[in-house]
């Protein structure tokens, strides 16, 4: 049971954390805190919160635990703020898609309670934000990977793996830096050909028309580039040299499809696309 | 009301545009042809064909409408081995991806009959393939794109148009140039992309742990890589010119991303993202 649980930044994840943590009557009072007042209100509306605070530090006084839900370059100020509120039994968390980048603005904000930090990232979510987004069921059947530094306390890791579980998501940890890179991979690098692709296509003489032969593949294909832009600068900011490499090697891949592509070599691209439908279809499945 | 239907290629569009007509009650006899024996009684045991033949020039003999719905690069073959079947009153379409290479095909193989061919595009379908794959309602408030040829009769159009509207569909007309342009940057480049990055990803050391932690994003993002690679091949070989061009310029918009990441300048990025997102959600929208 969390008696206090403080969310600063009450979006998608935020909303949904605390939804799913009264759903499965795991949770006393909710506090939100953010900048947007209007967004907390809703919040308060909906069943989200019980109350909110525009002052972390006294929202985080008497916290079980306080999840940071902010955008990566927000995460320094958000521990500053709270350090003077916390007490030695809150523990704190986040939920940001790049982990090196937390867990040091978190080693420069909460100095001797730094070991109350423990780095977190559910791989979970879609393209909408807001507090209005969050749902319930968000997290079942969903990973959430910790990568806990070695200064925390097992009992405390032990509560944020118990939050996300009741949340009905599973529980694993990797190393910081093989987090980033894998995340840089599955969702940095998809995030930034998706906004390059719709940004371009946007800048084409024809491109109302073009959006409007746009069918269900399209769709799909650019969903991620609705996600906030923000939440997605500072991931770039955050996760640079990952991503960095990730597609300097996707633009080589790209220019031997185009290379096979002017000198008609169809057995290297039905090569390649079959590799990679197999590959999908046994590690996805076909949908 | 169509009394003969051959559909030359029984997969997700003939298949769909089978039941489709046949759900209307706008179809009498639909006959089959393909090359996998195994497919076609599949065709025949859902209720799709009422027969099929391995011998195209025989199947389309006293035929309404002949569809061929075979990969582009099959394209002239089909057309040269249905010639000695087709009567007067026959007219034959096609549903491939790019049209200039089909109409060209169509004119080497068709000759006195090259009037008889309209060619079209429905702008629907999914990552399956297969007649088991096909479904009534695919084209339902799809566009089909039809690029008539000047030696067209207007009232052989309208036989074409008039199917496709008893499928639920809307049809509007271009040119072939125009067609391949536009598909160019809202189909074929996109499974470029999807192509791309799965095969790339499914050669990097940690690939199978990689797609393990692949969210919804993902998922949705590389669905069109489990498209079938044969027919995407010869897409890449029909429409390479438009194609190509796309490919390059997506190339430098990748490049001015990484070089912004690599500077660290925020507001770029931020202003790219946003008006990636402002431009999905007004055209597409937020879904």
């Amino acid at each position: 049971m969390i008696d206090k649980l403080v969310i600063i930044g009450v979006g998608l994840i935020g909303g949904s954390l605390s939804l799913a943590l009264k759903q499965a009557g795991a949770v006393g009072q909710v506090v939100g805190c953010g900048r947007n007042r209007q967004n907390l209100e809703k919040g308060l509306s909906l069943g989200i919160l019980d109350s909110y605070s525009d002052d972390i530090a006294e929202a985080v006084v008497g916290a079980d635990i306080v999840v940071a839900a902010v955008p990566l370059g927000a995460m320094q100020s958000v521990f500053e703020q709270m350090l003077p509120g916390l007490g030695d039994n809150t523990i704190v968390t986040d939920v940001g898609s790049a982990k090196a980048s937390v867990v040091q603005a978190a080693r420069l904000a909460l100095g001797d309670r730094f070991h109350q930090f423990v780095p977190g990232h559910p791989i979970a979510g879609n393209e909408r934000s807001g507090v209005e987004a969050g749902f319930a069921t968000l997290f079942q059947n969903r990973r959430i990977i910790l990568t806990p530094i070695p200064e925390n306390i097992p009992a405390q890791t032990g509560r944020i793996v118990s939050m996300w579980e009741t949340c009905g998501a599973t529980v694993e940890s990797m190393s910081i830096e093989h987090h980033d890179k894998v995340l840089a991979a599955t969702s940095h690098l998809p995030h930034m050909l998706a906004y390059a692709l719709v940004h371009h296509l946007s800048h084409l003489n024809e491109h109302e028309e073009i959006f409007r032969y746009a069918a269900g593949g399209f769709r799909d294909f650019t969903r991620i580039a609705s996600s906030d832009p923000v939440m997605w600068r500072d991931v770039c900011l955050a996760n640079g040299p990952a991503l960095l490499e990730l597609i300097e090697q996707y633009q080589q891949e790209m220019s031997r499809i185009a290379c096979a592509i002017e000198q008609g070599d169809g057995d290297q691209l039905s090569k390649l696309f079959s590799r990679a439908k197999s590959e999908r279809d046994l590690l996805i499945g076909n949908c």
